[in-house]
C-alpha cells in the first residue's frame, strides 16, 4: 500500500526546534523527531517496552527518555538505561530512520536503512538562499496523497479550479499539452506559451512575453517548477526548446506531498522568484494568491476523496489527453509497489 | 439494501433556488440539483472524468461545468465540452435521475429511468394551495429510515412519547387499534374516536366531538394523514365508516422520510388545516407543537439506533398488537428488496 | 472478550439520586439505574418491545415506564403493563443485574445472576467513615481498561510519569521491587522503603521515616492501597514484614477501573488519610496532586491506546522485571476468560 523505499519530506528544518520533541506520522508510521548536537534524528515513536509514545518523553542531552517507566534511548535508537535493571537486552531498541536535510526540507527514508541513498533526494532550494526570495507554507489534507499527485500531474485544472487565482497569473494550460519526458523516479514537463499578456506588477515585463514552464514531478510527491518569462520571440528563437538568454522574470514553486495515512496528507510548499525580480511586498501578494489557490484544490480534492470512498477509482469511465501524465504516474506507482 | 425502484422526496421545491447548485444524498447516492429554464434537474454528483463533485461546479445557462478540469454537461447529463479536446466520447456523461414535482415536493426516481412512472407518486398538497393553511419544516435524523417508518406505522406512541404535545391534542391511540387495509405500495389506517374533548382554541368545536383519523403510509416513507373533527354522533351515524357531512375542523399532516445513508435520514413535514379553520397565529402554535413532538421522536429514535447497532433487530423478543403494522411493513419492504 | 462473572463498580452511591434515572454502560452493556424504596436497581437499558432506551423513560413509584409505547416494568424487570393489551407475555421483561452497595461504591454483577456472591466483593471504605478523611473523584479514559490495570500493577512508573507529583511524595519504586503474592482474584504487593525523607507538611513526621506500602489488586480492576509512615528503624524491627506499632501517618488510596467499551473506561478513585493525620485543607492539596497525577497517566495511556490500535500488544519486544505483575495479571485474565 505504501512505497517504503523512498525519501519523504517530514518537516521544514525550521519546524524542528532545539530542545523540543516533535511527533510526526508518515505512511502510518509514528515518528519522534528531535535535534542532537550533530543533527536531527527520527526514531519510531513508541517505546519497545509498553508502547508508550516517546514523543511524550524527555530529552536528556542527546538521549530521549520514555516518561512512562523510564527507559532511555541514544539517538541511534539503542536503549542505554532500564530503571531497576542492569542488563539491557539487545532487543530493547527503537528503529532509527535515515534522515537528511536538503535545502530547507527534512527528508526521512521510510524503508530499509541499507537502501537509503542520499544522492536520490531531489534538489530543492534553501529558504534563505540569497539569490532567491521565497516564502513557505504547509497545508493538511483529509485526502489520499495520490489525489494530490494527480492534481500536480495535470495542470490543465489551473484554468478552472484556479480561474481567479493562479489561472489568471499563469498561462492557460487547458488548451496546450506540455511535452513530457520520463525521469528515473518521475516525469519532466516542458512547455512554451507564447503571446502571454502579463497582469499587475508583471506588466512592466512588456505587453506580450513568451513563457517557459518546466517542472519535475518526482515520487512519492515532489513538484519542482520553474516559470521563466522571456521577451516575445524567445520561444521561436530557441527552437521551442530550452530558452536561450536570461529571463525577464524567474518564478519558482517547490512542493512536496507527504502521506500521513490513507486519508490524510501534508502538503509543503514554497513560492517566490529571483531576489532581483521581486520585492518583499510583492512576494507577500504572490504567496497569498498561491495559498488561496491551494485551498481551492483542497476543497475539491477532499470532496473527491469522499466520493472515491463510495466508489473505487477503477470505475473511472472516461479518459482525456490531459490524463496521460496522471495515468503514467499511477503505472509507475504500481511498479514501485510491486518492487 | 435499498429500494431503488421508488420515488423519494429530495427537497421542498422552494429549497431549489434559481442560479444555485444543490448537493443532496439519497440512499447513499450523491446528487446535484439545479433549475434550468424548463425545470429542476437531478444528476449524479460526480464528474465521470476524475470524480470531482459537480456540486462545486458552475452553472452556465442550463449547463453545468465541472470546475476541476472544466468538463461541461447539458441538463440531460451528456458532456458537451472537454477542454483541449475536440472529440467527446459517448461515455463522458453523468447519470440523470427522473424528477417530478408534485405539490411542493421534488421527487427523484432512484432506479432504472425506464421504470419511472409519475403516476405512482403519492398526491400531496402544494404549500400555497389557497384552500389550506400549511407550514413546512424538516429535520435530520442520525438513524435508519425504517426506524422512523416504524414510528409512523404505530401511532400508539403518541400517548407516551408525546404525552405533553401531540398526545394531548390528538385522541388516544394506545387503547384503540385502527382498521388497517393494504394499498398497492403501502397501508391505509382508519379510526373513529368518539367522545373526544377538545382543548385550547379547539374548545369552540363543542364539549365533545367524534374524531375521524385516516392516513396512508406509502413506501419508502410517505405519511399522508387527515384528521377530521365532527359533531358528536357522526361516527355512529356514518356506521363507523367514512364520515358523512362536513367536518367542523379538518387538520392535515403530510410527511416524507428520505434515507440519506444507513444511519442518516431526512424528514420532511407539513402540518395545517383548512384555511377557514385556522388563522396564521394558531397555525404557528399548532406547527410549533408538532415540531416539538418530532424532536421528541428524534431523541428516542436516535438512541434506538445506537442500541440497535449493538444488538440486531431480529433479536426483538416481544410482539404487541400495535406491532401489526410495522411488522407487515417490514415484510413488504423485504418483498420489494427481493423484487 | 469480557470477564462476565465479576462485580464491577458502576457508580459512587451519591451519584444515584432519588427520583432520577441514570444511564451507565459496563462491558458494552447499557444499564439503567434508579433508586426504589428498597435500594438501587440496575436493569438492561432497552425495552424488549422496540429496543427504545428505558433511561429515557419515566419513574412511576418504584416502576419504570418506557416512554416510547408505554410498557411498564417492575424493579425486578418484569413487565407489569402493556398499553392496549391485557395479556402480558412472559418474555416481556428486561434483565435485572445483581447489585450491591459496599462502602461508597455501587457494584453490579455482569454475569449469570445465580453466580453472584456478594462475599467476593472487595472491602472498601465508605467516604463518610468517621475514622478517615477521604475525597473522591472519577475520570473517563479513551482506553482499554487493561492498559489502566497495567499501570496500577507496575508502580515503577511513579518515578517517571509522576516525577513532579506522586513520585515526589511517594517513595521511589523504580529501584526496588515489591514482594508479590497471589490472592484468589488478584495479587498482593508489599514493600518497605527505608530512609524516606518526607516533604512539605509531612516533614513533621521526622527527617527520615520507614514507609510500608501494600496494595491488593483485584480483578477486573480494583486497587486498594495503604501507605504507612513509621519511625525510622521500624522496617528492620518488623523483620521486613508487616509493620509493628502504630504508623505516624496512614494514607489510603482506593481505585476501581470499570470497562465501558473496548476503548473507553471509567476510573473511580478516593484518596485520604486517617482523620487525625490530616486536616481538610491538606486533604484538598493531597487530592489535587493525586488528580493531577491521574491526568498524567491518562495522557500517556490514551496515546498508548492509539499506538496499540496500530500494532497489537503481542508484538511487544522487551520484558523488564517490573513487568512480572502485569504479565502475571494478563495470564489470570486469560484464565478467567477461558472459564
Amino acid at each position: 500500500m505504501w512505497i517504503r523505499n523512498a525519501w519523504y519530506v517530514a518537516a521544514w528544518t525550521h519546524e524542528i526546534e532545539s530542545g523540543r520533541i516533535h511527533a510526526r506520522t508518515i505512511i502510518d508510521q509514528p515518528l519522534v523527531m528531535f535535534r542532537t548536537a550533530t543533527g536531527i534524528v527520527a526514531l519510531e515513536d513508541r517505546c519497545p517496552h509498553r508502547f508508550a509514545p516517546l514523543s511524550l518523553g524527555r530529552l536528556e542531552g542527546d538521549a530521549l527518555r520514555c516518561m512512562y517507566h523510564g527507559l532511555k534511548f541514544a539517538p541511534d535508537g539503542t536503549c542505554i538505561e532500564i530503571p531497576g535493571q542492569k542488563l539491557i537486552p539487545q532487543s530493547a531498541c527503537v528503529r532509527r530512520f535515515p534522515l537528511q536535510v536538503v535545502g530547507s526540507w527534512v527528508w526521512v527514508w521510510m524503508g530499509e536503512a541499507d537502501n537509503a541513498d542520499a544522492a536520490t533526494i531531489p534538489p530543492s532550494l534553501a529558504l534563505d538562499d540569497p539569490a532567491w526570495r521565497l516564502q513557505a507554507g504547509q497545508l493538511d489534507y483529509d485526502a489520499h496523497y495520490l489525489l494530490i499527485d494527480d492534481n500536480l500531474l495535470d495542470l490543465s485544472h489551473l484554468s478552472f479550479a484556479h480561474e481567479k487565482t493562479l489561472g489568471m497569473d499563469m498561462p492557460q494550460w487547458a488548451d496546450l499539452r506540455p511535452r513530457m519526458a520520463p525521469l528515473e523516479r518521475g516525469l519532466r514537463f516542458e512547455r512554451w506559451h507564447t503571446g502571454h499578456r502579463p497582469r499587475g506588477f508583471m506588466k512592466k515585463l512588456g505587453e506580450e512575453v513568451d513563457v517557459w514552464t518546466t517542472y519535475d514531478f518526482l515520487f512519492p510527491g515532489v513538484f519542482l517548477q520553474r516559470t521563466c518569462f522571456h521577451p516575445a520571440g524567445t520561444a521561436d528563437r530557441s527552437g521551442r526548446g530550452s530558452p536561450q538568454g536570461e529571463p525577464l522574470f524567474y518564478r519558482i514553486d517547490e512542493q512536496a506531498v507527504t502521506p500521513i495515512s490513507g486519508r490524510a496528507s501534508r502538503y509543503f510548499y514554497a513560492a517566490g522568484a529571483r531576489a532581483n525580480d521581486i520585492d518583499p511586498d510583492r512576494l507577500e501578494r504572490l504567496f497569498a494568491v498561491t495559498t488561496t489557490a491551494f485551498h481551492e484544490d483542497k476543497r475539491l480534492i477532499e470532496e473527491q476523496q469522499v466520493i472515491l470512498e463510495r466508489i473505487p477509482l477503477e470505475q473511472r469511465s472516461i479518459f482525456t489527453p490531459a490524463d496521460q501524465a496522471p495515468t503514467r504516474a499511477r503505472q509507475m506507482v504500481a511498479a514501485m509497489l510491486n518492487a
